[in-house]
């Protein structure tokens, strides 16, 4: 008897997934009816996106797990009709990519190729950068994603420290915990990046304290949500020269409005979310072996713990 | 009784150099007159920038070697007033600089971080790159340069393939050789970075033949030297669609002047040849090594061969 699995998700991710989940579900050894539409009480598993129509679990009796499409779940992890376990997405391509978006931004502020970019007029400014072993980058999060940040960018041979609510230890980089750890990778580093989860205890984590604590002309790189940052206290830091650029790919209200000051700020580069991008090949195999695990009754991997939202 | 050491290079060097110079030769217990102003029959070793007042070598009758400031020796390898050994700059810090501009602006590249950093115009431009993976990457000249880069670049997970004159094995990356090596490596380079040296073989290596290999769109990265290529050629290949993108460092006039049609064009980046910049501390220990092995009478590191050129 096949296994039912409802794709609850936007019709344009149905037409991306669709072929890759089957061929994973295939060789992954599961016989599968994978479908968007399947009757609630017969659905054995939800392949879920938090922004579908699917909002009430309740008549999803005999599901075993929601397997979320992508890494954030502060969108789901509060639903109370939610009482089967939930697992993140940890994609390999999602994380390679977001890999290489931090170190290209890091290496864009780093080097200030922006310089040249932006002036092309004629001028020859000889703008030489010292070498990364002179710039601390920090990384606040030292999850999957921030994990294999900070070791892209050490492996670099940028001086990198990390920070994560409690204590981890990380090769080759200065890890930080705690209410003081987080003070002290505020004011070394030169540029920030926020790979936190959004939690009531993450959100506005970068406010105006935090931002007065940083090196003046300090770059903040944000890939991970856009409620770390506290908008109104960034824009006075960098219209004061605290803060030196801020590079932007996740904000409250995604597409960002035309009209918000993010847009027309010259310190602010606004990307399209595009830093942490499921990749539906790899993706979907993470789901396949999610599946097979259920269906051996082996533990589900990458289990969201609903107390601490992530 | 000391070693006497000239300084042969301008006035602004001399500034830069003077100390770390002492302290390294110190350091390898080189009892030194360090000195822009010694007669030359006195002079044992010569610190050399190739532009220095100092173009004929012969005054220096009892000199043991000519030790270059910096990478590139086209400039004096054929001065026929020089018979005595010449070493090239093999600076760790120049080597370290290199790996982080080019990786720099491959990822600028790969991730097109100019659509957003050159459109900050309210609208959300979403553009998912490929991952690095299915990037192929291609970096002409396999010196010590071309070598660290291409280490770098594969570390990130790019497809780089390398191509120098003779057979090189490089760990992580196909090495490429010959002619037949060099039409392979153009004709699957998606981005191409130009790190061979300057010399009769290599002069225009990227002409209008070379340029229409290239997969349509490729970006070409050129910190080597600015010879390598045929401007008139490249600007064609630009304008026609068939090159998509130039950042370029070197060029045969340095400063670019005003009115090169580089500046103008849309589909260039010159940056003012801070590629490659010695580091004064990291140089320094090499000159100080040099001169050690010199009095010593061990074999001198970075022996340019002048028959080759480099």
């Amino acid at each position: 008897m096949p296994v039912n699995i409802l794709f609850a998700a936007h019709a344009e991710r149905w037409e991306t997934y669709e072929n890759p989940l089957n061929t994973a579900l295939s060789n992954a050894g599961v016989q599968a009816n994978l479908s968007t539409d399947i009757a609630p009480f017969e659905v054995d598993y939800i392949v879920y996106a938090p922004n579908s129509d699917v909002q009430d679990f309740t008549p999803f009796t005999r599901a075993k797990a929601v397997l979320n499409l992508w890494a954030g779940v502060e969108d789901v992890v509060g639903n109370t009709t939610l009482r089967i376990p939930l697992a993140r997405m940890v994609d390999g391509g999602l994380t390679q990519g977001m890999v290489e978006w931090v170190t290209g931004h890091v290496l864009r502020h780093h080097l200030n190729t922006d310089l040249q970019v932006l002036n092309q007029d004629g001028i020859w400014r000889k703008h030489i950068p010292p070498l990364a072993c002179d710039r601390p980058v920090a990384i606040l999060g030292l999850g999957v994603l921030g994990q294999a940040c900070a070791k892209a960018l050490a492996g670099l041979g940028f001086d990198v420290s990390g920070w994560s609510r409690s204590p981890k230890d990380v090769p080759d980089i200065t890890c930080l915990n705690g209410d003081d750890g987080l003070q002290q990778a505020l004011k070394r580093a030169g540029i920030i990046v926020l790979l936190l989860p959004f939690t009531p205890q993450t959100e506005n984590i970068i406010n105006a304290g935090a931002l007065s604590l940083m090196p003046k002309g300090a770059v903040i790189i944000n890939p991970g949500r856009g409620q770390l940052i506290a908008d109104e206290a960034l824009l006075n830091a960098l219209d004061q020269g605290q803060i030196g650029h801020a590079t932007l790919d996740v904000f409250r209200q995604e597409p960002l409005p035309p009209e918000h000051p993010f847009w027309a700020h010259d310190k602010v580069t606004v990307t399209p979310h595009i830093a942490s991008e499921t990749r539906a090949k790899t993706a979907a195999e993470v789901i396949a072996e999610n599946v097979r695990r259920g269906e051996a009754g082996e533990p589900f991997l990458h289990l969201v713990d609903r107390d601490l939202g992530y």
